[in-house]
């Protein structure tokens, strides 16, 4: 069920800043191995802490910063993930706890197979909300619906976290990859790069600054992206009603 | 279908000012003419920004200031909205991309038509998301379905716009504006001119201070508000069980 | 029907300040006494406001302020109910109109019966949006639906507040009371007690800070509440599939 471990969480940032700085990578997917996406911490790790006295990440001082430094407020565990130069889609294809459902509250887009298991699971182990669960659930649910996931840690499937907008969409064991595939396919041949890149980017730093800012930094994008050749050429596609070739891909 | 113009920018933002000026206008409802309601920009001025090498908005220097100067953090394209001292209604009588659909964003309430077609489309032209869409739309329609409306630029109509919460009510074609007008001519005779501007200030600013703020300056308001007449008539018609008669509209 | 008076506000106070205090108490449930929840202001009091020319909030100096010194920024009336150390459920019995309807916003779980008539009624009285309802609500239920109910103080359903989120269950009157406590029975045996007090101010504190801060301080409280006995017993419990018994509150 794919235990959250150091192991795990170093082998994910070192994956995950090859695939951001690989220019032939276009989107990243991330989903679990065999039945479960990822239950959180394994119960072994979780008494070894308790006898420690105090929590153990597991992750040495070298481990890969993929995202960081993009804007000072991504800079920490897992919110790094707003400070990467691309699209991230969590396939959520069996149970997901703790950790494991932190990790995909910072994917962009969230798909999931239905009648699976989630929960924030930290309560019943006198945890804290984890890796900013707390600042993410109010702004994808809603304030009082997040409340409720939060403070009983009670388990939700992921058909309600589809109707409570946590989960884009649903689809069956067989083809949530196929799915998964195909959407992203369609996004980065219709939508250029640097707009997918622009475009993640407007949207977390929107979440920590004025509207006015905001509107400003659009302009300025406006002005210097119509400069770009993929400009040229999603005009030229679009007047003559055909699929675009970006020219940032060759 | 509206193209969005320097024209079209410049005698908007004139006809807005205008509006909030005029003592005898309580409410603004903006909505298309013809078949459309605002498709962005055209295809010959998308053209000549790309021959150009950037963005040419095509206003003058002298354009209209609506709703700046109420508070810093509105001070910006479209954002200006938030300072109006007036609600602003749109009426989505046809299909709405890219400005076409920012605009209808920093309105108070949206209605629409059934079966129109929306799009964020800066996606498919490598453009920023435009003009605060990526400010808003989240806080309308939550974080994970703002993204991918954002992401993929993808078309989406007024009936998921609703079932989303972007658009308040669905209304057939030839009750439209109709039933706009009644809900705005409702609204401006039994609430009062003070309540609606200070409410919608009162909405915006909350998006940018804490929420002890919010209270402490809504109590100051509610000293200010029950010192005027306006007060007193709400007063007398709530006990009374009749409609009010605004002595500030006289 | 529980109108809101300088008493009753004091009262409020003074019982949530013991029921904070008091080591036995581990959650606060708020409702109504009679057929109403509360209509906010009574209309005699709201007439000597307008005599007087301004609000007379009724009360003394020596008010109890509970929750107050958590965070600067929830020190304010209504919002110190963010400050609070134990989770508070409001148990919606009947009408909640104005400040009684500012009031279960700031609790942390809505119930309510069916049918029950809600508004923010405001407007029709020439004022302000109370107590931070302008804040509240669009985090609750998104800003355009929230715009709605805020700009137009129209009559809404607790059935219409259950579609948007803003109450999290319905309950028949004769089952209100009962099923509330059996969620917060609930919830109380099977999350310790300082999970449940963590977990509600970083809630709101999030909505108050970046992202980054809020992950830092959850990696923080992490290690310190792993090193409390009732991780440990949550740990046991958990291994062994049985209930907790936390010794933090023995």
């Amino acid at each position: 069920m794919n235990a959250w471990t150091g192991r795990l969480h170093t082998e994910y940032r070192h994956l995950l800043a090859r695939a951001n700085d690989d220019h032939k990578v276009q989107a990243i997917v991330v989903s679990g191995k065999g039945r479960g996406f990822c239950v959180g911490g394994d119960s072994e790790a979780l008494q070894g802490h308790s006898a420690r006295g105090g929590y153990d990440p597991g992750t040495a001082e070298d481990i890969a910063r993929p995202g960081y430094g993009t804007a000072e407020e991504f800079d920490a565990a897992f919110a790094y993930h707003f400070g990467l130069q691309k699209v991230v889609v969590a396939a959520i294809n069996g149970p997901a706890a703790g950790v494991g459902l932190a990790l995909p509250c910072f994917a962009d887009i969230r798909f999931a197979v239905p009648g699976v298991k989630f929960t924030t699971a930290h309560g019943k182990l006198n945890l804290p909300a984890e890796y900013g669960l707390s600042w993410m659930l109010p702004k994808v649910v809603g304030l009082g619906r997040a409340n409720d996931l939060l403070l009983t840690s009670r388990v939700f499937t992921s058909d309600e976290a589809y109707q409570l907008g946590f989960v884009n969409a649903l689809f069956e064991p067989e083809s949530l990859m196929s799915e998964t595939y195909a959407y992203v396919q369609n996004m980065i041949s219709t939508v250029s790069p640097n707009s997918l890149r622009q475009t993640r980017w407007q949207i977390y730093r929107d979440l920590h600054r004025d509207v006015a800012s905001s509107v400003i930094e659009s302009e300025t994008l406006l002005n210097q992206m119509m400069g770009e050749p993929d400009y040229a050429e999603g005009i030229s596609a679009f007047v003559e009603k055909r699929a675009p070739d970006w020219p940032s891909l060759k």
